[in-house]
């Protein structure tokens, strides 16, 4: 299979701080380097393993975060559980460590290239706090044109102005939701109850930093919805299979029907802000947080591609488990 | 560790079909049988293998099922995938399946007894259909009163009669969401990065039978938030860690807090109606599913003892994993 | 897949106590029956369970072995680890647990029929205690003609005199050196470092009951060889690679090469003897063990078809790995 | 736990190649660096990355081994299996991996130091080629002492005699037996059927370069013994458990007894030599291979600190499993 840093370095570029106004300022090249696993270009067969190095990281910012709590951040629980923790950028928690799932996510394009190169994965931002976009206006050559990754002409403009004003008057921070779509995935990816791919696609939009949620197709508002709404109704279309809509979202018992899959998953606010919280030092003194760091207002935005990375590993991992599988018989219809 | 059946029977009893008029009239006596691990009432440290035997099962409500393929149903997904499935109640994605969780879930809550005493567990439904509970109605008391597992003494009879409807006159299933809360959980569960208490709890309950979302504390609705809404913030009360509110859902940076671990789920409504839908047979002609078996107008309701059970299991893995850590060393405040 | 119990029953009746006077006369049906993972004969692609009750079981046997440690068993050391342990025909020690692995030995069979149809594996004793076979007088259809799969028409019934002399007379047991050879075994299985197929071979076999040596090839006699006399000369021999011997026993670096693969494994004598030794009970007071039960006086003769079942599971689990790669692109020679 | 690169450090220094005359003379500083998983000097709880930069590796010794197959090495299968391998030094199949098995027996001796401090591994070599060490004669002081790990004094410079006029003048190499004690290990380490220690050690030194056989105790020998002979008696010493004898080498039915660990393994002679081998080049074109390269008259020697490396990861790994487990409670005598 080839693999070479320039296949994988321009997922990350995507996913780079300060590509925008809008994301942290730390200048990080984000350079990846494969450390094995090639020779000339093509995979070996062994283990590949990636290092970015970080280049960028002032220490002197860190000074009161390494005695103080910051409210809604892992700062907490990591000293709870370890008593140790690498304060430094928020170490393990910090964002920084997305930029190994991207990387991660390009050799995993690499394998659907390969195994279902019908594959098409297209994340985009939904919604930004209270703004949400209006799907009619819906245009996917939109999403590159903005810093937002927003695919609505209209909302992207007014999310800019809001995001401007939360950073520099509000000293604030917000939550966004993020779908990422796969179209051209093969049916029968996935397993009953053991290795479902709804389930391993909720583990990993879950994993990312900062998210709180994740549903899929019709997602949370299926609990509204009865029986008959919810079935998406079987066609045959000039011989091939097809469905009046796609409230499953493209999954159906644990396994890829053919129809695009359809995640969305909700990123909290990023809780380092300039804003003072409440809350306690390790010492167990009451303290103001402020976070004076270079931080994204909106964490969401680039969690865009992380969370397209994900869906890459995600469908490249069920991809090589499924040519393992004794059959390779498929069921046919008709 | 003590074990036996008259300590995972009582759990299987609370998820049984047949036990109100709103879940499938299959009587099913759903006995669990240890065969290995224990010896004398006691797990010896050995594999613990349960089985659970099918008694009643009408093969001749099958039968046009075996042809068909029912919309929003694991039938097509898995006749694509493997050309061969077993049509008798659905196969593995028959909602019997999750009777085996909730017998594990038993195994699991002996080991939360041994390992953390005061971790308490409670399941119930936030919302059937389009209709929700009102949390100033909350009465935990309630919750056992019901044949819905409803908090809510006010919704509780009201859900009845349009279930009874839905059910009797429009021939209708509905999607259901549910709560679960575990309380007493340790802090310091869970693992960054690989491991994540969150992922780990969003895989657990996206692999139960239709369910197609999760969310931890806020939630989706954490997309709408701003930073200075959603950080919790911390005290210390007596010496005791304590927070303004758990927006978080008890989980930072993918390790427990100490406080409620809240996880919400979505189950769609059953895709076995008996309204007609469009569909497909195998040799692709295109047919109207009505299917007449005894199915559970609303599949949430048996969906709570299960959630419990998956929440159970994840902690108790946890809590397993955690004793395994070299240090055990825990960080201490103040 | 097909599978049926009729396709894993004559594995099980190969490797069942009682089929000759040289093994234990307990009378076990050892009948299989499959629990899922089948449909109407063919596999649907959903883990296979598969159950072997026991049925002669008599308690009275174990009266004094509940309260005394056996020298040589693994009575002690599961006390030592647990505090308990069920003493019923040594529990999970018995070699009754080498039943299912026959059993699952004879779905991976299926496999290899499936995958890899020119594969044969032959199992033989090669020693029994003292006395080894001469190779020169090795013969292939001699091995199912006696009751210790022996392929030397010599010494098979000088191995009957000893061992009726060593059960009846010295009350007695002996070890045993079993080899398994696998010929067809297609060249690329096993992989560089983790999952090398000889460390794979090396923890199968040294996991089966009373195994305490497990070599591949040359093997220990290795260590006495040098780099001139150790390596196997490479040869086309029309078109076909070809070897000058096989001293590294059909895997080099951790991959089968396309020749036969060669494991050999030494059994102990079984540690329940008639003959009197010393030892201690739970309470610590000094005791004289003899095991009265039915035992065999070589359970070498039964690793047998338990070295052939492991020699099939771990060839069958390489070969569903192997179609999982990328690539599947093999290199190939002229 | 503290965790440094001066932790690992020395284990790397007695692996080192051109540590002596005797094994090859490229002159590797083998300096690891911890990438990942401290914090000023302790372990964070997170993964652990460590890497060993190659800087002396000259390309031109590898221009004909690019296209010819060795016999008895690698080169043929990664060939086979991948189609493309990298030949630089072997790749993943070079002598040189070991060191990164060294550096993480550094880490899990940390973890040795931490939960069973008494624990003590020591390794030799008891065979080189056809010279054994005499047993009468073994003495611990001197192993350190001489360039092979030779326990025994008056065969340690026989062996370097005989590996001089191997390497000068026979240009041969030859195989070795090294032998691994562990001794104050803690009983109790292992599991029934899945994890057993004596299977999980098997696997471990038989995915080492080169290793052809791996026994336990008595080993191979077993075969050969009775079971009056072999059942080592079990005795109260003090108050203490104590043995006749330690035939089982530490282990009884895959869990540690207390008793020394004893596993040796037999480590084939490097097949690249002086001595011109027939073989056959990519395109089957029959060849005459010479290795020029440096390369270890005798690999064996290097492999001791590999063994001992291999042994400190699996009962760390085992120690630290153990301590996850729910019970703890051990079994007590008297």
């Amino acid at each position: 299979m080839p693999l070479s840093e320039e296949l994988i370095q321009p997922w990350l570029d995507r996913r780079r701080p300060g590509a925008s106004r809008h994301t942290t300022q730390r200048q990080e090249a984000d350079a990846v380097r494969i450390l094995s696993g090639t020779f000339e270009g093509v995979t070996t067969g062994t283990p590949i393993s990636l290092m970015i190095e970080n280049t960028d990281q002032r220490s002197k910012d860190y000074g009161e975060i390494a005695r103080t709590f910051r409210p809604g951040h892992a700062d907490l629980t990591y000293h709870l559980k370890y008593g140790v923790r690498d304060y430094r950028g928020g170490g393990r928690s910090s964002a920084r460590e997305t930029a190994a799932r991207v990387a991660a996510g390009g050799v995993a394009r690499q394998v659907l290239a390969a195994l279902a190169p019908e594959v098409r994965i297209t994340g985009y931002m939904v919604q930004m706090g209270p703004k949400r976009i209006d799907r009619s206006r819906f245009d996917p050559e939109e999403i590159g044109r903005n810093d937002f990754w927003c695919p609505d002409p209209v909302a992207a403009p007014e999310w800019e102005d809001y995001l401007n004003w939360l950073r520099k008057d509000d000293h604030n921070s917000v939550g966004a939701m993020v779908e990422v779509v796969a179209s051209g995935v093969p049916a029968g990816l996935g397993a009953p109850i053991y290795g479902k791919l709804d389930s391993d696609l909720a583990s990993a939009m879950m994993s990312i930093n900062a998210v709180k949620g994740v549903e899929i197709g019709e997602g949370m508002a299926a609990a509204a919805l009865t029986g008959r709404e919810n079935a998406d109704e079987i066609f045959l279309d000039g011989g091939e299979l097809a469905f009046g809509s796609n409230r499953a979202g493209g999954i159906l018992g644990g396994i890829s029907s053919g129809q695009d899959i359809v995640v969305r998953f909700a990123v909290k606010p990023t809780s380092s802000i300039l804003s003072p919280r409440r809350s306690i030092r390790m010492d167990g003194s009451p303290a103001e947080v402020v976070t004076k760091g270079r931080h994204d207002p909106c964490v969401g935005i680039r969690a865009v591609p992380v969370g397209e990375a994900m869906m890459a590993l995600v469908l490249a991992d069920h991809l090589l488990l499924d040519r393992g599988q004794t059959g390779g018989v498929r069921g046919r219809i008709g």
